[in-house]
């Protein structure tokens, strides 16, 4: 989607308020409804996306004259993102936005909150991402392997990154950042730093051909848009390697589907074909892992498994063996724990296991 | 400090056990005391740093044994890290020490607040900091800018590292990373992402010939080594750019002369001559920021700021005004705030005065 295009949108919401004042008409926002009941799982795509349910935001209404005003107040400040190419965070946004009314004590914005569900009723409306309006989002990653990036004219080579690798912006749209070339076989996700570090001192990757990503923790949008884009420009399989608890099902689902809150995202991050690779709960018997080592599930570990397992997108029967293993065994394990039997288990045996005998989960 | 020397130190450990065995007697370990009351400000180094106390830890003492074998078995795993010339975490150091005694239900480590306080112990028993027995800190920075790395043998050239930049590791010693070339005039360490991004976006480091560098947030153990290398290695000076708040404060104080619970890390860490440049107290009314963009200061926020005028690092007049006066505006300021008066405001307006009129703290 072209700057320029994103630029006319915004501009067309101004249009719309001169419209209908030149006709004494209520000024009126068509705004997509974000909310549970306007979200679902569609089957077909394997993704979850947002229904066709709207709501009109109007001026002449008390309960709505002041959102109305902060709609139009977010929509100039992104309007100036564009105009002057500058992207910004969401806490700049609020800041950027804030005044005092004329003659009165009111604050356009009294605190962040305000402004950040304004911000995504415009991505909706506008049928942009947040990384089209220029607003980035918290937390960074960072990306080592066989791809060549092109960000902002410079030209980097993920294979000469060092161990620690290349900062994944939390911005990775085109024209900024262009894939120049990809020769890798699939895309490994790692969740956490230290299995990232680990398996990027091993040079996993270049035995292996992949190119290793981490988000340290669960992974921000530029992860997740960066895996994307190659997934869908590159055709690279995705594997996602995360703990063994339902914090780790989670971020898998999240990546593979997209999440509930921020369903109209679905489209352009979900990558419906990523793989889980581990640690899955049939893990730590294969491979021989003392049960000291697992953390005994709490009440609120065990309410979240039954959540997961109602889920649509965990109806497959492997993922109900999977999810009831966990609840059986009572236990949750680290990826760390593979230290227990070696430092480099996961690199020369764990991951090597799992891509050879295919042992993964849709 | 070469690496077969840590490895020497760590065995001798295990020598001193087999010694005393063969002679009959306790053996003894003489572990540097990591207690405030051990702890000092050196006004002449200006770093916080240990003083002399010591304790022995003995085997044949019912209150001791068990620290010792844990002493004993995370020196094992520290020396296999030499060995296998291996990277890797606390948490990892956690589970592979972890084992059931034999022919008992006793855990070597229960938790991993038992092993991490006993790195802790041998990190000032060797004399050796965390990053030289290759463990790796969590938290991860980026840097770009006019410096020239080489990582693991990759050259990294920051001024074409992107916007995002290059990741700085966790671990950044001799030799596997190692600086070749450094033209920049100056390190500015950025607290926060957001003004990382704006800063780099704005090709600020370019402009004014500097290194841009961020931790997201506190700065972690590689941010602050990397920065201190720089420091010393290519004589830079290094500015730190803050919020606004006792938690800005604290944060350029820790980069300046260490912090009180890591003290015999300062020799290491501590950058004596780094120079606050904001945001200062004074500067919302010299940038005319409106009252409104500033937060409230909280109790605990003036708790803090109090407790900070008390340290001995802080006495300077100047510091004393400058925390005075927060008190006085009864607000803090964050960086973003600056936003409020354009979103490029800290690259074009900010940050040049400030280096004008060398309008900074020391």
């Amino acid at each position: 989607m072209a700057t320029s295009s994103v630029e006319s949108r915004l501009t067309a919401l101004a249009d719309l308020v001169v419209a209908a004042a030149k006709k004494k008409r209520d000024p009126e926002i068509v705004i997509p409804v974000r909310a549970l009941s306007n979200v679902a799982f569609n089957e077909k795509r394997r993704i979850i996306e947002m229904k066709d349910a709207t709501q009109a935001r109007t001026f002449f209404n008390l309960g709505m004259a002041k959102k109305f005003m902060q709609t139009l107040l977010v929509a100039d400040a992104l309007a100036e993102l564009q105009r002057t190419d500058c992207t910004t965070s969401l806490r700049e946004i609020y800041y950027r936005t804030k005044h005092t009314l004329r003659d009165s004590t009111e604050n356009t914005f009294d605190a962040q909150d305000e402004s950040d569900p304004i911000l995504e009723d415009l991505e909706v409306t506008l049928g942009a991402l947040r990384e089209e309006l220029h607003v980035a989002a918290e937390g960074r990653g960072s990306v080592v392997g066989n791809i060549v990036l092109v960000d902002d004219g410079d030209t980097i080579d993920c294979t000469r990154a060092g161990k620690s690798g290349h900062t994944v912006a939390s911005i990775v749209e085109e024209p900024d950042i262009r894939i120049r070339r990809c020769g890798a076989d699939f895309i490994l996700l790692v969740e956490k730093a230290t299995q990232f570090n680990r398996l990027s001192e091993d040079k996993f990757w270049k035995r292996h051909n992949c190119i290793l990503i981490t988000g340290n923790g669960q992974p921000p949008r530029g992860v997740r848009r960066l895996c994307r884009r190659i997934h869908d420009e590159w055709k690279k399989p995705l594997y996602v390697l995360v703990d063994n608890d339902p914090w780790g099902y989670y971020i898998y689902s999240v990546v593979k589907q997209g999440s509930i809150n921020l369903a109209f995202e679905s489209q352009r991050m979900a990558i419906p074909d990523a793989k889980f690779i581990g640690l899955s709960s049939f893990d730590p018997e294969k491979h021989k892992l003392p049960r000291n080592v697992g953390i005994k599930l709490n009440d609120k570990d065990i309410a979240r498994a039954k959540e997961l397992m109602a889920y649509p997108w965990f109806q497959k029967k492997e993922w109900q063996k999977e999810i009831k293993r966990m609840l059986a065994n009572g236990l949750k394990f680290e990826l760390d724990a593979l230290a227990n039997k070696d430092f480099r288990y996961l690199t020369t045996h764990y991951l090597p296991k799992k891509l050879k005998d295919r042992d993964w989960l849709d």
